[in-house]
């Protein structure tokens, strides 16, 4: 399952080379994984409820830049599961098809009131069953 | 008392138009706000503990643009205290002494444990008595 | 005329007071307006070619918090007109139809070339007649 | 040769799980590396006019959380040379000496004007002699 979402790269996205700035695929990336989890039935306010889940490694891969007012389509899906964390991988396509950007960001579970690092809980693992690998093996 | 600050721009700060985002600003005032409350013996962090300060109205006028890798000055003081609220006034300066921007922000007072709004606390009132008009009155 | 856009709030747009960030609505008015000139047939990166429109003043009245995953309306017309500048008003509402934010923003023309101010050019005067008064007079 | 460069954290850099957003990790990596330019003679204004060095790929790996009013320290270094591209290599400390963040950069060399690849140029290799590897092997 490929949740797929859109973004309009506004003024506050680019830097001064009149591309968007590099830090803010992480928040394009953001938006991929929050939309996969609503459409998945997980709404973010739900889920932060339930289990935290801090990034503890990010990675983004830049292939070509886009510019104001692009409007860009991310790709999200769960590229690699393990027992107490996960990986969610994106690609970011514009709109002639092209890929703009690759990543990954992987995921720890953490219990809300102790901050204690917990196993994927099973409602999490379940709507996570499929996964594919990432845009490129070993990221 | 006028608290004075630094803050070099980053190209994150700049837009595709190759200067500093207007919203950036309100960023700039946050850093000299939260230095006017330090140099008065204040870090935020022990603000927060006892008041939350939510900005209420930011008003900023633009004079000349900002570019990558400017050094700005910051400039911070009270100028105007109401009962239950109060207004920080903010002027930015470049290296060669022009202004940048202007502006200012109204603050309420709440109860952190309640969210209800309360008068300016004492302690809070006795740092802000050196009260200075605004950059232009009125605003 | 008053075009709508809806944002969904997210997490880069918070900060640690649990709040939309109160810069980020002027990333919002941003969007509002963008819009505006789009649903008029103006995408921003024709004007940008044509005229340079420079934020001179932007006002923000903060009415009650925003949250994470909000899903918030941003409204935005022509609130004034003058020979060489004019005003968007913004208001930004809640999915139960309560006030967030209302605000505007002046904004000069420049001839892209030279930066020099120019009046407003008739074809965007033109999709500017319908001015109406922002959500509170005078600002 | 260690560039080590201080930031305080704003509330802008925090977000609702009252901890820096993961994504503004870059922009402190940002401020890191242009300070490493500017500590060798080389401030990122003249840098921009004689090579672009765009981000081909970044890394952060996030050890613990960093929140609002902390003062961190960017350390920054070349971890890498090749032909044509070189990295990077960044870790970020916390005012008691624990790790927050590391991570790295991979930045390719582009000819302003044409925004074609070219060799990393010899003024810029001579400051980079001083390779270190980065935080963790093959990052």
């Amino acid at each position: 399952m490929i949740a797929s979402t859109k973004v309009r790269v506004r003024y506050k996205d680019t830097d001064c080379m009149q591309v968007v700035y590099y830090g803010n695929y992480l928040t394009y990336f953001e938006v991929g994984r929050v939309e996969f989890l609503r459409q998945q039935g997980l709404p973010m306010s739900d889920v932060d409820r339930k289990v935290h889940l801090p990034v503890v490694e990010a990675v983004v891969r830049y292939a070509r830049p886009a510019r104001l007012d692009d409007l860009l389509e991310i790709r999200c899906w769960v590229s690699e599961q393990r027992r107490a964390s996960f990986r969610f991988a994106y690609e970011i396509v514009s709109e002639d098809g092209e890929t703009v950007a690759t990543g990954s960001t992987l995921h720890a579970c953490l219990e809300p009131a102790t901050s204690k690092m917990i196993a994927v809980p099973p409602w999490l693992r379940d709507i996570m069953a499929d996964v594919q690998p990432g845009p490129k093996p070993g990221v």
